[in-house]
């Protein structure tokens, strides 16, 4: 049986600007390989409503689940919320739990829970709270769709809360062999080889170091045993 | 009058099972804001030629200019070049003038040019070669599309070959004020601010750092004086 899909949506002109390089996306990746989901795409939009709801709805109708990075602050270019909302046709307002996590968090601070504060605290009806144990405002899931922080530190801390309780497939193993030669030159064993293995993803990623060419061959299947087979296979053609 | 948009399309199951983390897409978004041009959306698809194919075209419909990075190699995985052909309805096969590039090339290197390497060659009915210093192997530009390998040495020499066909806009100016106040003290006045400035773009970009919250706030624009004077506005506002 196929493994479920994902996707991601990362929210924020700072990327797209190159101000920012992005790092959830590689986090999330390694974390959705390991309890076997196949994260399928990624899509970078701009703080823009119609971007977001675009993208969004596109994605949730195309995977089994979607996660969002970004946009869901205090400050006015954080329009995530509402976005998703929308995309969902779902009312969005603060809601009394997301103020009542709030609320107590800023009383144990002695910090005002001012106005701006208080749209941390806006949640589409019918969403289910998303824990944040670093900086407490919650992320949301609606439909299939769970809505993160875009802070690195929040964001991981909401992926290792929704993660358990996402249905995980396979998990995908993988084995690499470097070969120090230029791919024009393995090209066509390998190719040979995918084709007596077709239940197994071989992929090559050239690389050049000073001055030579060479590619990590790499072999992912979610059956070890066929994984060594192939890797036994690949270590013999280009023994060096 | 508004920058010319681009979107770029990455190109490679690595990145999305978190073996790789992208570097070219933060290469591309630097290059392109200093030109004026506005990345406004990144796809990263795996080699799966209907997920290219169908990002191509709406990519390729949606912004003036698309870049894809990845899967122009020798090995059976690399499938862009045929993939664009398919969304441009183009016929492809092995061309004279890419073909005389390589066979050039691995002449002078003594290396014979199998077929493996002749694939390298494959380029689509009416698009014009990108070229490439750093291996000889080209890319090529369709329609408003141009294919680029992922290699990052060789990326970046074929955006450094592109980026100057390309239409400019108006430099994208900006200047960063760190604020070491939590985003929920901030944003109230910052709201304010942007509201001021319907024709700046000013984001803020929370942090954690030693326990303690801040923010940078970046104001964009292409017209400098705007951008200082609310730089000035803000420097005043959260003068510490």
């Amino acid at each position: 049986m196929a493994n479920p899909t994902a996707a991601m949506l990362v929210i924020g002109d700072e990327i797209l600007s190159g101000r920012t390089r992005d790092a959830n996306m590689h986090h999330l990746a390694g974390e959705l390989t390991q309890v076997g989901i196949d994260l399928k795409e990624v899509r970078i939009v701009s703080d823009d409503r119609a971007a977001i709801i675009g993208a969004v709805k596109a994605l949730s109708a195309g995977y089994d689940t979607v996660i969002t990075s970004g946009g869901i602050g205090p400050t006015h270019d954080d329009i995530t919320a509402d976005c998703i909302a929308a995309a969902f046709d779902a009312h969005i307002d603060v809601r009394d739990d997301a103020r009542a996590l709030l609320q107590a968090h800023y009383d144990r601070q002695g910090v005002e829970f001012n106005t701006a504060r208080q749209r941390m605290a806006r949640i589409p009806d019918g969403a289910k709270l998303i824990e944040n144990p670093v900086s407490i405002a919650p992320g949301f899931t609606i439909g299939n769709v769970h809505v993160m922080a875009g802070v690195p530190s929040v964001f991981q801390a909401m992926v290792a809360s929704v993660l358990p309780t996402l249905t995980g497939g396979q998990p995908l193993l993988s084995q690499t062999l470097r070969i120090d030669r230029g791919e024009g030159e393995i090209a066509g064993p390998l190719s040979e080889l995918a084709a007596d293995f077709p239940d197994l993803s071989i992929g090559s990623y050239p690389f050049q170091r000073n001055g030579s060419y060479g590619a990590n061959i790499v072999i992912r299947g979610s059956d070890g045993a066929r994984v060594d087979a192939a890797m036994t296979r690949l270590s013999a053609l280009f023994a060096q």
